[in-house]
């Protein structure tokens, strides 16, 4: 029987006891009110932890135990979203539906056209709030990892960090190849890892898409209706989950 | 050369002259301040008229039509999504999403789980905030129609109205067959039209799958991971459009 709470736990299990710290600790024993002997699931690495709680103290859970079973949530590819900052808290929903969609990492960056251009020092507050919301979609959505938001990144950084990845993607509103006939399904079906990148409000300019293409990432196009910068991210998860058979 | 602003209409030409009236007509007097001889796009029919205006009065605004062109934004398939009423303004976003992504019709239904519950009349007023919405999402990601947003119909009602799709789809939770499972390939990219049943926060309970299923509906699983049901329509409007050559 698997406890209804679930907490992701950077510790593993020694000696088939886990050790909650920290605010997930002060969740469980202050917001939840949970007692000894009651049951929660620990994810660590992979694996969920069945566990019965055998002591609480002010800052530390004791948790014993009882099964371990591998999550099978996990998509069998490791997509990151490189997405250009948009205006207001659309990052926010963004991460949230990617991740429950299956996405493993998020990168947002500048591109000439984003209007909303934090510097390091401004974004190091919203990146607390992004990767708590990334964790809190991970969490309902059944993820056996959290996915990480990246520190912002500049296009050239960008372009260097995509090469990671097996299959890089561009999304390019102007015209294009749609992704069925622009990569090839085997391609896509088999890539280990995919990268893509995806414009904010106004899409990227010319230059970038040419440098982007030259630097050997090919560019997609979701076809004839302009979708917003909030619904373009989700659907290519949605679809490229559903083309590697991870929905 | 098309005019920026673009606009639909139910008055086709006549004599190649379209004349706006009500709200469109203030707001392109009004809002817009455009003045005789600017241009503009008018949208009937499935047809986009590039227009040049040639009088503006206090309501009414006369239109030449100078070009004719066939829209092709339009999906070859005529998607309804059936969506059980979520709370608060989720239903927004979701129209919102699944308009630019191609959906030609909305309907909200009351399930068993459903929290938010209005009723005809308290529907009514969210109903003209919803079309708008609706016409909104379809002037922005140029669409040659606006989808319409159905009044809001009992579980029982549901199931007869999507009778008039070719395929009928329930996405259900709690196991079950992948699209690319359950649905031939074929069958999908050959509908006409195709009806997708979505539950709101709490699923479907398992004697409303029971029924949907015994009508005939085909359901579906989305993966191991819990979408949130702001994220399942868009991701299921994705994929269909995907599948089906639209996106």
């Amino acid at each position: 029987m698997q406890g209804k709470h679930r907490f992701f736990t950077a510790q593993s299990p020694l000696n088939g006891v886990i050790t909650v710290k920290g605010s997930d600790a002060r969740h469980i024993g202050y917001s939840l009110r949970m007692k000894i002997n009651d049951r929660l699931t620990l994810c660590h690495g992979g694996y969920d932890y069945s566990c019965k709680i055998t002591n609480i103290t002010a800052d530390e859970v004791i948790c014993e135990v009882l099964e371990k079973t591998p999550i099978h949530s996990e998509p069998s590819v490791f997509l990151t979203i490189y997405q250009a900052y948009p205006k207001q808290d659309k990052l926010e929903s963004i991460i949230q539906k990617t991740v429950e969609l299956g996405a493993s990492r998020i990168v947002p960056f500048i591109s000439k056209r984003c209007v909303s251009r934090p510097d390091g020092k401004n974004f190091r507050q919203k990146h607390i709030r992004l990767q708590r919301i990334c964790e809190e979609a991970a969490k309902q959505s059944g993820r056996g990892i959290i996915p990480e938001v990246s520190e912002i990144m500049s296009f050239d950084e960008t372009l260097e960090d995509m090469k990671s990845s097996e299959l890089r993607l561009i999304c390019y509103e102007n015209g294009g190849q749609r992704l069925s006939e622009s990569v090839a399904a085997n391609a896509l079906s088999n890539a280990a890892s995919i990268a893509v990148m995806i414009g904010a409000e106004g899409g990227f300019e010319r230059v970038e898409y040419e440098s982007a293409v030259s630097g050997g990432i090919t560019p997609i196009w979701l076809g004839e209706r302009i979708l917003s910068c909030e619904t373009c991210p989700v659907a290519v998860t949605a679809i490229i989950m559903n083309i590697t058979g991870n929905i």
